[in-house]
């Protein structure tokens, strides 16, 4: 006997085969917070629990795979100054950017930065995602990173979400480091990384690879430490400019590289040897005023898996809403509703190396899953800000819903 | 004694004086569904009921001046169309398009209109909308249309919301009518316009005057009649080309026209002489890979009032969220985040003609109210998608709360 039937709905497995990996007119079951049964809703097995779905469509729980979610306040200045045509360099005059963040987060008690970001990770679990990728970086010096992967951590923990949580002290120049970048990186390869590692806090280790970033010699350095301890690298890579970061990636056989808005064709190339995947940031392009596309074409010629993610952060992107990012990726980027949602889904959960534990609906897996407000899964990436969420499951367990606002009470009803 | 206290919440008055004629640490009353007393929190007397906001802002219900909701199913095939860069000449040889729309929307019973259009509506409400305009449009002859417009009607009439009825017979030119568009808009002017007045079912009339829609000289007739019956007047306008459409409006001293990418510097004066309002629709322009700008800065240097709005309709603007368009319109017409709520609010009331009753928080108005998940104004635009909306108060009257997900119910926390 099942524990609990979904049925009556558009599921989209996203197994190959067919777009979307569609059952039309299917139904999940699930026991032990597996998932046990996939099928025509008209042969489902018996369930203790069974809940009718109505035709909206059923996908797996999606996968953010690139977020910044720790942090304080919102990014109010980088707002104003970005949506007013500003560009980066402009962020760091006007008392925002990367610096402020950092000078701001480096002042917060573990607690408020606790409270602050369970508040977004509860949004962001609200629209669908069961996965989640969270990364350091906005502190820079040891405290605070640990803090901060002490926050991602704890999050994990207390809400139904899985949290992958990636150092990224490579996020920028701690400002007392000025002028020693080489320092900061023996800083954070035999200091901060090492520390975290042993009190458990990091699965992935990230870096900002760029011009006025970190060389390729210096991210050489910090992801052979990273791979001495046995975990996934990934880069920030050609977001501003061709500096073949995405080829850094690659020749760590790194998990992903991000952004690529200039990666050259060599960068993809090596990619594509390498098994890397290219995680797409659509809010990013947008508030950064950014013109120039990824090579979504030659992803696609060359078989590199395109993942796309919220990239939650209050500077360039300051979104839990994964399905506005599919939708501004196939605007911004050219991606197919099929891709926008593979990007969230079996790509995303390929960017974090989970491939085979999350991102697709399969007899065996844990049982994450969420339920769209619409009947097609084209149409979550459809709406402009995307299709609401109705429905998130957690490992079996249903753990938020948002049914549609009906107003039928008839007091509400004006005469 | 207030039936109701609003309190500790940031008050965006949206009065001018100062910036969202914001009152920090602020409260509003209400009584007999009217807003009875506004001022700071401390000083506040006494009421029935007291909420007390967290420091949430707290704005008028907003106004979204541009909607064509009325209608059936998803547009999927438009958004595949155009998410891959597709042109509006695209559409109806792809199957879709105002000629499908047309076509889908004929064949529905006004039951069915009315449950997918209800539907909808819900979401504009729960996202913070208590005045909306409802376009017909999508029937073109006398049945649909005046079906049509019934539903507008009774969605204002079973829902917590304010709903303006407009005609938009000239949306298009109706197949039947082929080769002969004097005759459509003498259809229009005295079949249909006066069925529809005769009915109560209409109070503002539209078209779309373009170099592929309806002449100067059409509009003229149409306007005529229209202000025989006293009914307000608005164009999409220039939308496409200089077509000279706004100037129309402003010669009929039309409320508002909408769209304006193209409008000329002539055009700008002369609705800035008539007091004509600025509609800018910042989802189709993103939608119909649109490049060429509304001519933002002349708007604010003649003192062109700017309204926002949805457009929700399924082609162009498939939308229930008036927030994620704020964030879209900083971003893509520099609008300030001021601007961006005032174009929902003060400006929106006004290109209805309804700045005397919507729009705004002030003594004697209706309380009809929306906070925020965000504790300065600015941030309802900010975020990617737009703040989440928490609660919505119509005629004084809490009709939709949703709060902030929590997840702490000790069941939902994993071990
Ligand atoms: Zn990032
Ligand atoms: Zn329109």
């Amino acid at each position: 006997m099942l524990d609990l039937l979904l049925t009556n709905a558009a599921v989209a497995t996203m197994a190959d085969g067919r777009p979307f990996g569609l059952v039309k007119d299917g139904a999940v079951g699930i026991e032990k917070g597996k998932i046990a049964w996939i099928g025509a809703a008209a042969q489902a097995p018996p369930a203790t629990t069974v809940r009718d779905l109505s035709g909206k469509v059923l996908t797996p729980g999606l996968v953010d795979p690139h977020t910044h979610i720790v942090y304080g306040e919102e990014g109010l200045i980088d707002f104003e100054v970005l949506s007013q045509g500003g560009q980066r360099w402009d962020l760091e005059p006007a008392g925002g950017g990367v610096g402020n963040l950092v000078k701001r987060t480096r002042l917060l008690s573990e607690e408020a930065l606790y409270a602050a970001s369970r508040a977004r990770m509860s949004r962001l679990i609200a629209n669908g995602v069961t996965t989640v990728e969270s990364k350091s970086g906005a502190g820079l010096d040891m405290d605070t990173e640990l803090r901060s992967m002490r926050v991602s951590r704890r999050l994990g923990r207390d809400l139904p979400v899985t949290v992958v949580s990636t150092y990224l002290g490579a996020h920028g120049l701690a400002p007392e480091f000025a002028g020693r970048r080489d320092d900061y990186v023996t800083f954070m390869s035999e200091e901060v990384l090492p520390e975290a590692v042993r009190q458990g806090l990091v699965d992935q280790v990230d870096g900002f690879c760029d011009k006025v970033g970190f060389t390729h010699a210096q991210m050489d350095r910090l992801f052979a430490k990273a791979r001495l301890y046995g975990l996934g690298v990934k880069l920030h890579a050609d977001q501003y400019t061709d500096f073949g970061a995405g080829a850094v990636v690659a020749r760590h056989r790194g998990l992903s590289a991000d952004h690529l808005e200039y990666a050259s064709e060599a960068t993809v190339r090596g990619m594509a040897e390498a098994g890397t995947v290219a995680t797409l940031l659509a809010g990013a392009h947008l508030s950064l005023n950014e013109t120039q596309k990824p090579p979504v074409k030659l992803f696609r010629e060359l078989g590199v898996p395109m993942a796309l993610a919220t990239n939650s952060n209050p500077v360039s992107s300051p979104t839990v809403s994964p399905a506005s990012q599919m939708h501004l990726a196939c605007f911004l980027f050219r991606l197919t509703p099929e891709e926008a949602l593979k990007g969230f889904t079996v790509n995303g959960a390929r960017a974090l190396g989970l491939q085979a534990s999350a991102g697709l609906i399969a007899v065996g897996r844990a049982a994450d899953l969420a339920v769209w407000d619409t009947d097609d899964p084209r149409g979550i990436a459809y709406a402009i800000g995307g299709a609401p969420c109705l429905a998130v499951i957690k490992d079996g367990r249903i753990v938020h819903e948002a049914p549609v606002p009906r107003f039928d009470r008839p007091d509400l009803v004006r005469a």
